[in-house]
């Protein structure tokens, strides 16, 4: 078998260093990558330096940024929804953490994630704007975050996908039956004939739809990026994909986040331990960039973006130029 | 970093016109595509003529298509199911809009457009047959059909995927949870034993496996047209796919939509202002297409399309055309 | 049309045989397989010898492997669950067929593919401990399951998420309700305030979310095999990606089931007919290869692997080499 085949004669593969120059390597690579689901370590050809190869570069920042998120929106969830009952109301809800909680902690990290998308293409265009020319270097933390941006679109998206399975999965659970059956119970006894609350109602409705229309938008842009999928694409498809699609998404999802939130805004028993319900912190940045976004498309502020991005200067910038 | 050199050295780039050949392009466009993942216009080589791109042509005709179907089964929808009782029995129902309407939007618009996939092929085969020969071309419009199955296909796949989310959203909704209490509210009430009815828990039972599993079918066949899959199906292979596992689909999802209408048929109060239910007119086409398809693959006709596709002719169809 | 054209002039095609060697070939079906969705005999260059091609030579063993497991678990699920509380009870649970039934083959056979996929790699390391050195072929029933595990992985991974979409299913199907509904009416004939069963909810909470981690991990394996994805990845990462995620998903998956057992280990009442719950049957083999290769990174066997792999062999080892 051509795997093991590569294994043994290895050490013969040592004579010819010529003929193993990288491209042919990567072609067994790739041949190989197809044939073996796990590769075992000594499944490698021996001349394959395995600890100097590079490990996902690109992807350090953006899980790191994902897992600190997380991380704070566990702790600000558990305090407010777990602790806060206990010490309050010394109301056991611990058992909320393995789902409730989780399922609080995976759209909010989410969403942030999807807002950092957009955030710096917008600084960008805010930059030129201000500089009035686009002959002149971005901040390099600027073009590292650009260059970062397919990263953490897709790590959003793999959390919205989390999201979308376990909230599909609240009415499953065991906790939820039992609440059901006692709520039943309740609704017998007070002998109430119709427990139903159209204002409720509606909210649910609307924003379940929304985020399941939200999730559906994003997979569509998660798609195009897959490597095969987007080298079919051309300039134009590919922007109108990634832009159009993708303000679609983050504008659905927020709307998600706001009509799940609904009025708790203003009704204070959702203020405890004077914290805002997570909703409104976690809808804040990508209504932000969504709000700036739509300033930049004013017709004004758009005309004078394609004037720049087409070589245009502020005279004062020419000149700039021209002294140098 | 690669992105903005080449936006800020575009001027340069003009010099040497010659280099900038399709090839390059593209290849440049691929590192792009993997380096970018959203794209704003200033990220652009400003050599690339960007209005003039095509901006995927060959969906244009299949998403009109789907938009009109789905904008003719909402309304059909939403007569029936939220303007007629709100007019009869003056029944506010409007809260069905957001999931429940557009969940019956979803599943008819998808098993149409997978119908439309496999219309044409029998379409053809019924021509050659009638026409004897495989030497004369089809009409344009067939052609033209033909060339779309790939893009309906998908397009119904994905209203196939939201139609399941949206589905297995149901019980975790507020307006369930309300009706759920209410019943047993009533249950009570009338103080009845048992409220199972075997005949219903048949049918979700059957429809729900049917559909979930036709689902899962219509995945693989989705999966089978990425790119970077098919590339490594040979013919044989990717007609097995997409032929038998794609009218497999094509025959669990007719099954799932039947078995949920079990026998609406015949029930005239599901007949309201003498309008049938949306299940038999989503069932029609699907089901015609496959009994044709079954009809087809009866032995004498079978045969005869065999020969006709190793190139033999009906006697009369030769001499017409040896005589031009 | 290109697809037509083709069938067209299929008889000219057979002048020059020369031209049509397999990379033009390929390079057509490339090309016909973005343009078309379903192919009909007739779209095929009549060149092709079609039947003589290979028909996924590589997924036979795995799929066959497959159908035997789920005959095997639906056959012993359908005695369990259906038919002995029939015969003992003479109650009908004959509608559990379609969903509660094939919701307990799907894991079971997932599992045990999963499991599967990490079992041979852990027998060539015990082998390669036992002989002391990497230079002599495994026998051939091992190298060919290892060029399987590919196969094995996606079939383990397509059964996993039908298990989650059957999972999802159950509260919205009417034999759930029914239940519920009876529950309630039961609650509040005996008067019971609250049915809450504090150890049940968190048995429930932890396995649903640890399937639904797990399934998330097993989708990144997944991905990381589609051909697009896999070329981008060099050795290590394909290694990291597929080893440490497979085995933190084939963890994660076994959890899952451990704690859906919960405590059915030794309450006799789940012993029907002398026979254990399926889960404890599903869980020995992934639990198995997880104890072993836990075993394995002990630093002791670790180090001595490595050295092995490294080109060291056990001096006896050497001597009977050099004196062949």
């Amino acid at each position: 078998m051509f795997t093991f085949d590569l294994a043994f004669t290895s050490s013969s593969v040592h004579q010819e260093p010529a003929e193993e120059d990288s491209a042919m390597l990567t072609r067994l690579n790739q041949r190989r990558l197809l044939s073996a689901y796990v590769l075992e370590e000594f499944e490698f050809p021996s001349d394959v330096r395995f600890h100097e190869l590079p490990l996902f570069p690109e992807w350090h920042l953006p899980v790191k940024l994902m897992v600190v998120l997380m991380a704070v929106t566990f702790l600000y969830t558990f305090l407010r929804d777990v602790l806060q009952p206990y010490v309050s109301q010394s109301r056991n809800d611990f058992y909320k953490i393995p789902i409730l909680v989780m399922n609080k902690v995976l759209p909010w990290t989410s969403i942030t994630l999807l807002a950092t998308v957009y955030l710096p293409g917008i600084l960008a265009s805010l930059l030129q704007l201000h500089r009035g020319t686009k002959y002149s270097r971005f901040p390099a933390w600027l073009e590292r975050w650009m260059s970062m941006r397919k990263q953490l679109g897709l790590l959003a998206f793999l959390l919205a996908c989390l999201h979308a399975i376990y909230s599909l999965s609240y009415p499953m659970r065991r906790s939820y039956r039992y609440k059901l059956l006692n709520w039943a119970y309740q609704q017998v006894k007070q002998s109430k004939e119709d427990s139903w609350v159209e204002d409720d109602v509606w909210r649910m409705e609307i924003y379940v739809s929304l985020g399941i229309l939200g999730l559906g938008v994003l997979a569509l842009v998660a798609i195009s990026s897959l490597p095969s999928v987007s080298d079919t694409l051309n300039w134009r498809e590919f922007q109108c994909v990634q832009r159009i699609l993708g303000y679609t998404a983050l504008f659905l999802c927020t709307a998600h986040a706001l009509i799940y939130g609904w009025r708790k805004w203003v009704e204070s028993k959702y203020f405890v331990w004077y914290t805002p319900p997570s909703f409104i912190l976690a809808s804040f940045l990508p209504a932000l960039v969504l709000l700036v976004k739509a300033v930049l498309t004013l017709p004004c502020l758009d005309r004078r973006l394609e004037l720049i991005r087409g070589g245009w200067e502020r005279p004062g910038r020419k000149r700039e130029r021209d002294s140098l």
